[in-house]
């Protein structure tokens, strides 16, 4: 099944270029804004296979590079995401890359310079990414959580795009592809949606994904009124705070 | 043996709505207010399996995706809770998944988008879960602990369901209906249990949960004068502190 | 052998009632008030066996539910006391509960609500506890330790009593029961324990137990001045401060 | 070869009536004022195997209870010291007992109180010590480090013994029998011990113990000058602080 | 293939004295500097082989020295990357060593002085580094982390060397040498890395290094515009701040 | 081959002297004084082995006691460096044994005292120490890490030696003996050095050790400048900060 992929800005053209130079590449953005699904777009675009890595605290480098398992009464090596990635000249797509403890980040260091190697220390192998292998990692700035940044001598190997959440036209047109929801509804929604993305005085963690709309537009369709599913599927999704809910409350009852 | 479950809100509705559109379900609300049973009496329903995972700090990833075990002198796979309900489509609860920690949330969010996926590196499996399947996690926001909420990339996730304590009413048929106890009776705790959460003044850390209205019946039932199954099942739940103790008591010898 | 235990308030009601109306129990108290007394009372009382678990922050979750163990050349399982607990109908006696990790207590709460149930996840087992199986849980609130509380989710599964120091005619009759030193001996010994309970202003982390005064008839009965078994069975062990010694040194002088 | 020890308070005899009276026995007192020496003595005295264990943060309660080992292709069971002094009926000595993590001393609460029982969980196997078990442990309060303190429910199962530095005579008398120097000289060491022990206003963090006046003395009978011996054997050893050591080295040349 | 190399200092003839007084280097400077390119670049002239070690916290002791793995039904040896380097006689890199924890780094003392000597305590091996091995490490003191400088024991073992950017001209000559871009746009790519590096009030963490006008020269010679390069292969890289990221731009749109 | 030593005070009497009465010994100073230096020499000429062992915070008791290890189908026992040399009746030299963890450190306690005995748990021996085993200890006071400092209960088991860098003299004779650089050039690197230690308003972590002066030495030796030598041999390695650099290079340009 194709991936649905609409380009915001010009994504698309410098990942390609990035590919093409074999330069590493990193796209920063909130919750939700694609980050995910523009590399799954590009991986088909660019026929390549793709390994995901969800990238957190508790990985080790063994999850990543691979592990010596005891099958029978043998010893047999199996490859982590990244090896496999290496060897099948794929895109490894790490997924909120900051997440990650350093070990792992510096492991893949020179995989992301132009030494293009992985060493696999537990089998003493050094390999060499083939021409079709491109690191991409994600990570959401927004968080602000300052001691999870990533250190220079890292991001400094990255060509980086940042990405946002997409305009109005363009957003509708993606929630009715995706959903199938009549294009009206979806422009009601994706008006919601900027309207709680303008209340700043909220104070909201993170604000409207794309995401939250879509699931307002299926509970729709499933036959739930327009009001009840922007309140269960947008509004209940934003915050515990008594307050700020019968504010999002407000506005789900003045818009829809 | 069929759950007893007596609708609040309209939450069967939403429940239903979701598992039709496949969109994952976050029940929020306080210590005993109904989150588990709502899911048994939905697993029922929807004639689905229902594989609970008590989320804690401490559960590793391999806890619930799966482990190598040696038996006899062969290595074998043994599927975690949640490989299980993947591969049965059945609805995974994950209670207090804000407990968790974050490797083992973020190894299922391709779980709860429209990847549907799991991915289970020790065997270098990817599930994709069944049309039956169904992720359904439970959180408590009201513990107020601030470094144990969820991040929005997870939040935003989750269609939200907030759940509270029952219209009195409605908690004093459930607690006929469960403890058997006479209906009066019944409304006699009823209206304790709402004394008492009205109490702010008293600062509990969380209020009289329907559960303990349940534990003072049946104290009640065992041939316990109610005044006493009150003090034992109801009041030194509460606190543990001298001064708040003796209001409680002084509320309950004044109702009973 | 028969344990002697002599009821302080009705306890032994109570605790009888929960056993049959199949609530869990929560004992709290001062250090040495009983609690263990009254437990093992109980297990001889209602015929049941006890299985008791001295709960610490390092008990793992496999330490309580059991583990698989290599015998010769094959992996045998082995019930933990918590499974063993469940297959026997036993009473479970979880002492100080509040000093284990939420992962311990969490794992446990299937089995301390309706449900009753103990999932085994290494063995993928799941045991409904039969009849006689009663969980009962001790701890001690006057630590004052806030970061080792438990949370509301777990406290209000269980019913609460709350014990303490038994009334000086009680205490002097226990104290002579158990060691068999003279009545008028013991009375003198309690008279003791309760003016040092009285000093307030000595700012001990705890008083003085019962077990204390145990201690201090029994070094008395060994042929040791009663001046001396007070200050080296009661004194010494209430505090490490030269001041605060001095005070109890001179209470002791005064008293006996 | 038999332990010198020269008894200081009335010690001998509190331990012995504690053995008879199968009541569990804490020594508190300054580093190298012979609480070793103590128990090594009782043990001899006593006629019991005596069991050390030198508690620390780090030793888990396997290496206590006791591990399975694999030995060839058989899987044995091993004894921890404390198994071991439980079924021989061993003096169990368990050395600055408060350095211990709170698991292994819970661990040995059953061990502590009526019960005399030790519960060994990896075998399932429930000890009962035998009449000639005691446990006796060792800690000392001069550290001051607030945060590894003795809970109180650990505390009041221990009938407690406080010892100091012995009396100038009786110091006299062990360094001349320990060392085989001169009853002159080593007057002249324990005065200069006791002269130190005297400024407080060097805020040394612990003071002159005996053993460090043993040293002295050692260096002295292998030629070299008293003056050096204190220097080197004393000075030294008690801070880093340059003005602290200039002061304790005037002291020194001053009295030797 | 050769390294390209370009000497900035007269580092090459002090690494190369280094070599031959068997003295261990520490070359200091900041991310990008071309640190690893010197030492690969040595490898190649001193014609010894290269063993490159990415330090990090999470680095065991066993992962620089070697383990022992489960081969069918026997354990081999496997050396790790340093225990490797001193057999082969290589030049041994440690990147960023200020990385690793102090037991990996004090487990290496003996090889960096005079002894020249590596213990494997698994093997009880005691290896003498031959004439060719040499021990070179990076660190980069710009991240002021103070929490993690060397140990002065440590420090004072390297000779050291302090690298920084090249010079204008001989920056945009690596940059066409690397790039194959022609010279005049290598020079305004140069001149726009010098503007911002002398941006102090830009609170950048860190600065432009030549990786990345590597990188924008790539992006350029693959079709993009010099201004769009700049910002996705420059600018972005250096801050996540919304108002820095404005400075940035407006400062590539002014320079091309 | 053997080891060049030069006694600074009369650290060779003492040295000996705890040898022959069977006392530990432990040694304080600033880095690079000499500490290695004398425990080899001594070893060399008490005709002793010598087991080193660089104690750092990771460092388990296993590493130094000994472990099993699984060799074809068999479990062998191997010796850790402490097993080994209290079998062998060596010289133990713990370097920097303030690094060590408590557990590490309090296990060897028994070995330190009177009773020169170690227990080894995991195979249940008990050695004494042969009269030819001594144990050394060094440490670094001038680190100032308070929370690093050594337990009182430790600290007096020692005797201890205190030093510090040899005089002018004494040093120029040292360095022309090691590198067999000219005495004129020694004695102008001796006077840098004490320059250098002079300046205490530069407040550097620890001043210059002999080892600097040794590389300087060396690099002048093969052929570079001697200002060249004092810088990259002494002046960068004691600092990275720009102006305490600027002032050590103005201070090597006037006197080389």
């Amino acid at each position: 099944m194709s991936v649905y992929y609409r380009e915001v800005a010009n994504e698309v053209d410098l990942f390609t270029r990035c590919y093409e130079q074999q330069l590493p590449l990193l796209i920063k953005g909130p919750t939700g804004c694609g980050k995910s699904q523009l590399v799954a777009h590009m991986a088909e675009k660019l026929k390549r296979p793709l390994v995901k890595v969800a990238c957190n605290e508790d990985t080790s480098s063994a999850d990543l590079l691979g592990r010596f398992l005891i099958k029978g009464n043998e010893t047999v090596w199996q490859d982590g995401p990244v090896t496999r990635a290496v060897r099948e000249g794929a895109i490894l797509y790490l997924d909120e890359v900051a997440e990650a403890r350093e070990d792992v980040i510096v492991a893949l260091h020179p995989l992301t310079d132009h030494r293009r190697e992985l060493y696999v220390d537990r089998t003493n192998e050094e390999l060499v990414a083939p021409a079709g292998f491109m690191c991409v990692a994600s990570f959401n700035p927004g968080y602000q959580r300052g001691f999870k940044e990533l250190k220079p001598s890292t991001r400094q190997r990255f060509v980086t795009l940042s990405l946002s959440y997409p305009m109005p036209e363009l957003e509708t047109e993606i929630l009715h592809r995706v959903t199938e929801v009549d294009l009206k509804t979806c422009q009601r929604l994706v008006e919601l949606g900027n309207k709680i993305r303008g209340q700043r005085h909220l104070e909201l963690k993170e604000t409207v994904s794309t995401r939250l709309l879509v699931h307002a537009a299926r509970l729709f369709k499933s036959g739930m009124s327009l009001r009840q599913a922007c309140l269960f599927g947008v509004g209940q999704c934003l915050s515990d705070d008594v307050q700020v809910l019968e504010g999002l409350k407000d506005l789900i009852h003045l818009s829809m």
